[in-house]
């Protein structure tokens, strides 16, 4: 939260006597329960059933692109995963978005040496004609330079952008990296480019697996093909551009925008015995991209969140409040699971007692950050105490997002967390052929399980909300 | 050396009076040349011509497939530098051999859980009939268990056999992943399978990489569709065979024979001052697979020979013998390069003073061996003193082989080494796309440079010879 905004939504709250700033009592979540969440946490510490999970799904089904045929089978068959788990409800929400395919993609330096790269295309991207586009290729360090370039000298061209990642716990880099990929196609096709490549948003630089993801294109006419190189692929280019004689590149993508695609949010819930209409909402995405098997990203956050609230169903007692799982539909190529669910459930934002969703892999949780009402500090810091022990530290300077999906919910009000994982390795592997199941650790996800399955054990407890309201946390710098 | 052929060579040579068994003086390398190369070895140390030229050779031509447009290009490119690097003499000798080609692969598990594999053709394999072929997996641990199995459990299906190789320094593993590959596609064929699919001869458990590799098939009228899935592939399959259901594969190769192709060794020579006739050998192999650039396997080993040349070339006078550099044609699809220089330059064997050739990736040389006769071991180990300060230990307990194609030479009585390079990622790499420049370390292959400069120069200054003559060291163990 940024402090200038925080004293403008604290008056605002005095002069409307908002209940999340009133006097009211404090969150607080109750002995019994911190006792109960102590040893669901040492008991999912020692479970298998997220492994079990990721592995399921990624061995039974795959790779999961957004609307294709495997997409489908990994709606059904985590409808019949979260039945035969025994989940109190299992229904699919859904969710209408552009259908985009890749069939086959090929790149290669024509000139001067000629031999192939290794390409993907990228989310969104056009197609090129029947039998390819050829062209000479001008070359930018950065996005910036890109945007500071005369576009007469970029007209008819096939753009280069160079941008250099490096391993983060946090995965920082991926602002500049993704920004390549989004903005890079959408800014070269109006300066008048015919074609796009970047240096992978990536940071393994000795593997040969270009890093897919998505575009900033919306509509297939504004579209131009574009793709990623692998990074030695990337160095191979650029030494070939330091000699400085002109480089010519064919690109061959047979992608491209195909209508409208109705698919699902798949849902899960354990029912709250108390207060079943409120909701401590968990998830993760079920699309993946096609080149990998969709592990890391995001086959983990599904699991993770099935795995922890599965936990809590096996408890002696039904939790006070619902534990909701979802698995969301097309996270990939702009949250169109998440935004389609936050439009749908909007209006019941105040009954969403907390959420978050994971999204960055399956390293251990290393952090939590939170944005809740001031009140709910004191409940926040009861969970910070007992996921303490297993890594976690609670950083209360930070907001909650809330995750990538939920970021949306989040957006309307929603009180979120963040629980932060170690994503060292992550963009290693990251939307490239290489998210397979040997990408993650049992014992860490293990982990991850016991953080989820605690903290929305406790949430759903909890004597008091987290300050979920509509609009409750608008600027509080989760997602600027 | 076998103590049982050592005596019996011995007696042979009693009777013969075979020259390099009496009691002749021995072999000695003057004090000057000592002190030549040792500054010598320090210089190469410092030394940047053999990056350059693998980073040229894998930039300008990349993969060099044997019989190739690109591996046409190798030669044509390899036979500028080599002039270009002032050598006294550079040409070609042929090289016949069949023609492979690869134009697609793709391979796909069709039931219970369909999805795409990583595939590649293995050389030599047969392609699948047009639309692919579709059989069922019949599966084995290891090459023996498919020897001992029922041939009638593997008729009309696809053999798939799982070895899993370790990162090993010396990489011992590989005889056991070659021989899957090379023998065990034969052996499925002759069983009446359809197809054949292996684990990846390769140790990076974590790359969707497939590691290709030349079969025993030698006809096309013998050959199946065989290839090799990336190790995560690999698991993937083993994952869903061990659910115990009926596994489908669809295996779709365009890759096969196509008569016979001419290539090239290239020969590049610094002529001796005293003895031209008289020629230590060097090398490595040109060609390379086609998946990566070859950049390990092999641009190192011919960088590593050509640097080292030119460093003598560079001295104030030639060397009293010849120093001799080859890159051989078609190494990969069984020594094609090596066996036709052999059959050539059997007559003149007594004339290779010593050789030895690279092709072992690019990490440091860490053992030296060596097949001399006795006389020449002094000398040995003269050259082991040189080279001890940058990492070589001399083992004069083993046999020295000469390489992959010059093992050829040796097995025609050529006085061999052996320069053991660190091999231990060698098999994350080898023969899959990931074969490319960034694997390589400037100064571990300026070490490599510099071993091979200051044995080849001071083998070119010996006082006397190494032993070679027609037969000298049948049945050594090198090659057993």
């Amino acid at each position: 939260m940024r402090p200038a905004l925080r004293l403008h939504a604290l008056a605002a709250c005095i002069a409307l006597a908002c209940p999340a700033f009133a006097a009211e009592k404090a969150t607080t979540i109750p002995a019994k329960a911190v006792e109960a969440a102590t040893a669901l946490r040492d008991k999912a510490m020692a479970d298998n059933t997220g492994y079990e999970f990721v592995s399921g799904l990624t061995t039974e089904v795959g790779p999961r692109l957004a609307g294709s045929a495997a997409d489908k089978r990994g709606v059904e068959w985590t409808v019949a995963k979260f039945k035969a788990m025994g989940f109190d409800k299992v229904y699919t929400e859904k969710v209408s978005y552009p259908l985009w395919e890749r069939r086959s993609e090929h790149a290669a330096i024509v000139a001067p040496y000629p031999q192939n790269l290794f390409v993907t295309a990228l989310g969104y991207s056009a197609g090129t004609p029947a039998g390819g586009l050829t062209a000479d290729v001008v070359a930018f360090d950065t996005l910036d330079a890109l945007k500071a370039a005369d576009p007469a000298t970029v007209k008819g061209k096939i753009v280069y952008v160079s941008t250099h990642m490096q391993q983060q716990k946090d995965g920082h880099d991926y602002g500049m990296g993704s920004a390549t990929r989004t903005r890079g196609p959408v800014l070269a096709a109006k300066m008048g480019a015919v074609g796009y490549l970047l240096r992978s948003a990536g940071t393994d630089p000795h593997s040969r697996t270009p890093h897919t993801g998505v575009t900033g294109f919306t509509k297939p006419e504004d579209a131009i093909p574009a793709g990623a190189l692998s990074l030695p692929d990337a160095d191979q280019l650029e030494r070939v551009l330091k000699e400085g004689k002109p480089v010519t590149i064919k690109l061959d993508l047979d992608v491209g925008f195909k209508g409208t695609y109705e698919g699902e949010n798949v849902i899960a819930e354990v029912t709250g015995r108390k207060k079943p209409n409120e909701v401590v909402a968990i998830g993760g995405h079920l699309d993946s991209w096609d080149l990998g098997t969709g592990a890391i990203d995001d086959g983990a956050g599904v699991a993770i969140a099935a795995a922890a609230a599965k936990l809590i169903k096996d408890m002696p007692l039904r939790p006070d409040r619902t534990i909701r799982v979802i698995a969301f539909a097309n996270e990939e190529m702009g949250l169109w699971g998440g935004r389609a669910y936050a439009e749908a459930h909007a209006k019941d934002v105040a009954k969403f007692q907390l959420g978050t969703e994971s999204d960055f892999g399956a390293g251990r949780i290393w952090r939590m950050t939170a944005s809740v009402k001031p009140g709910a500090r004191g409940a926040i810091e009861q969970i910070a105490k007992v996921i303490e022990p297993i890594g976690v530290a609670y950083d209360p300077n930070k907001p909650g997002g809330g995750g990538s999906d939920l970021s949306q919910m989040h957006a309307k009000g929603m009180a979120a967390l963040s629980l932060t994982q170690d994503g060292t390795d992550y963009f290693d592997y990251h939307h490239n052929a290489n998210d397979t199941l040997d990408k993650i650790d049992p014992k860490a996800l293990a982990q991850n399980v016991a953080v989820y399955a605690t903290f929305a054990y406790m949430a759903a407890q909890a004597d008091g909300n987290f300050g979920s309201a509509p609009d409750a946390f608008k600027g509080d710098g989760a997602h600027d």
